[in-house]
């Protein structure tokens, strides 16, 4: 059985090298059968959970998809409202009835801290799809497989990461990847939303080069990859405070055309107003792309864990 | 491949002769196989994702129930609330990202024109399931289909259309199917709720005979088919409109025993008031096996468009 | 075919000791299927139609796990805002509607006597998964079946049932079933949440003991089993007279310590503050084991009723 079997994918920095690269080969090994028009059935007579206290359509639909993909089925809740939480159950006594059900559990929920809470109560894996402020690893995972080929390699590269980078959950499981990575980083954020420092400060204990910059114009003039992230409004009290900074970073067609040769672009979405759309014609604007790559990753992830890659 | 392989579903005009009887004969021959009790696995390995910016309980679950007859699997939002438009995401950019997902897209949204927005953002087929007061153009088909088997024939039909007229996007759809296969109408609304004149003036070109009238029971005494429509409470602003015009128009048991014998009575449903359940019994009472006809007709798209029937 | 083949599942009390009897057989014997690895094929090409009216996470999701553990499909509406009871249609309506997809229906509905209705509006089976106030007769099962693997007999057994015992649907079906089993009870309510008067009644005609009382203490001194049940905040007008109710009895590890050795502790679950976390851990505390038994149970019903066990 492989590195990850049995385990929960709860961060991106618990993970082993050995394991970063299982799943990045087994996602490819996956896409291959299916482009080349093959079919799979590792997760034949495997049941999925998926349990969503927050509105997702990527995330889960891809989950879901992914499961099926391999044979595998799916139960779902989709809406916190229709759920036993707005009974008062614990999201424990929630996660240990749903692992009677089936035999592995993905979640997301608004507190940070939820998945490895629920990993905790449960014996089957779960893996983690965004807790609050806290980490979305299998976001970061697929913006890595992205990146990997969109260049054609992981090795001696320099990506931006710009906008909302404080509150942003999926650069920060992304960034500790990439300094790992041995990556040259801009971080480019608008005052207020900053990349939190004790993130920083692990990143730059591991010897990479990481500038902070306001000027995206100039980060982008160096760099292979640009990573934009939506400024998130339910992330604000104040709606003026989201109205003043929403603006501050909007990737548009004279921007690309000022940057590196050959940039990728790339972001989580959904985007609002961040890349223009003009940008869509772009071959480097790599956005939808890395959103159905993400079936690719978690189709790994799902098998792995469950020892039926 | 047949005329419809890789083609989008958006509108009923649009549809070739060919197509529409291709689309008929392919319901018919699914139907046979699955009442004699054999399996399908036209769709085996194929995604289907429905997305619901509307609630529906019949399109949505009848095209889920005809994926997986076929063998297929369904990725599905069900609620614009748990999806990514809460974010602000433009419906665009939701379908290319579903389409990275998927194999095919059915999609309803409250928005005119909705559907087509959606097909143009995406190189999967796209299969409108109602665009606001736009088309619905699988509930059109379906209502054809149904009437071929009521009747056993399309030919020297004669049809009554009753109720909303104005609004109802189910017999905007229709009426233009019905009028190019050369069917006699009459149309039956209240005041203001009268067919649009624009829908009007093109099946005047076809060159059918089309009568305008308030008696429901006249054009009932002459037809071999009464089509009624609820009256749309969300399509009206003021409630007290809404209320008058509800009962305008109700089939009973003493319209139906005086109306021509053997007329099939249909529904797109739901019903509210206006056929009496008492009406249920009677054998030409057609819109519970019109229903169930939309898992056929259904069926039949998802293939065709994919290439699979 | 069996008993049970085309027979709606409504209430327990009319099941005949031999359906109850095939029904625990059934569910063993497809547990020991999965549980040596094995998969089943009993439902492949069934459909199955879930309908909840009211939030539900365990009833429906078990009931979609255990449809396809058998290797049926699901269509299903989750959250009645999403479906055509939004637009006034009748539950019979719908029921005929969804009866056109699907080859048995699974109905939760806020409004006693609801799944009758249903029911008697279609052809196909029809699994009553709660109505309001009335039963909730797959819960009863699943609660048998548990204190049959549990206690490895179901005779000669003493039963507690605590907290609400007045609107609490799951104990109106389950007291009917321990009764006619034989086994002695004891019921435990706080004042004005009593066992209603018409079941008690019924109850003292099986001849067995009953034993009503305020002292939970004493209670589980004597029994060999302890079914707790929560205090429904949804069904008080008034949130005073909740919070009073709520805290009357709780089971703690004091309790566990004092009641009879071996004793098992049963909640048909979602808990509140009725049983105290810290009572997880004790061997006996069957819940989480009793919740996964559920779509053992279901997948029982499911085959029987459409013939496919």
């Amino acid at each position: 059985m492989s590195a990850l079997y049995g385990e929960d994918i709860l961060r991106t920095d618990l993970l082993s090298d050995e394991a970063l690269e299982l799943i990045l080969s087994t996602a490819s090994r996956f896409e291959a059968v299916l482009e080349a028009g093959g079919r799979l059935s590792n997760m034949a007579g495997q049941m999925l959970a998926t349990l969503f206290f927050e509105p997702s359509t990527r995330t889960r639909l891809s989950f879901e998809a992914a499961m099926q993909r391999l044979g595998g089925s799916v139960i779902s809740v989709a809406d916190p409202r229709t759920s036993s939480a707005a009974k008062g159950e614990s999201l424990a006594d929630t996660a240990r009835t749903v692992a009677g059900y089936a035999d592995l559990i993905v979640i997301r929920h608004p507190r940070e801290g939820s998945a490895r809470e629920a990993a905790e109560a449960v014996e089957v894996p779960v893996i983690n799809a965004g807790d609050g402020a806290g980490q979305h690893p299998t976001q970061a995972l697929l913006d890595i497989y992205t990146i990997q080929k969109e260049k054609g390699t992981l090795e001696g590269l320099t990506v931006t990461l710009a906008g909302d980078l404080r509150y942003g959950r999926t650069v920060h499981s992304l960034s500790h990847l990439l300094v790992r990575l041995g990556m040259r980083l801009f971080l480019v954020a608008p005052p207020g939303l900053e990349m939190p420092k004790s993130i920083m400060g692990d990143m730059r204990e591991e010897g990479v080069e990481i500038t902070e910059t306001t000027d995206l114009a100039a980060a982008m003039r160096e760099s292979d990859v640009v990573y934009m992230t939506r400024i998130q409004k339910e992330r604000f009290e104040d709606p003026a405070e989201y109205e003043q900074l929403k603006g501050a970073y909007v990737i548009d067609r004279a921007l690309v055309e000022q940057a590196k040769s050959g940039i990728s672009i790339m972001h989580p979405l959904p985007r609002v107003d961040e890349i223009v759309p003009e940008v869509d014609v772009y071959e480097g604007a790599a956005y939808f792309r890395q959103a159905a790559n993400g079936v690719s990753i978690r189709m790994a992830l799902l098998a792995l864990v469950v020892g039926r890659e």
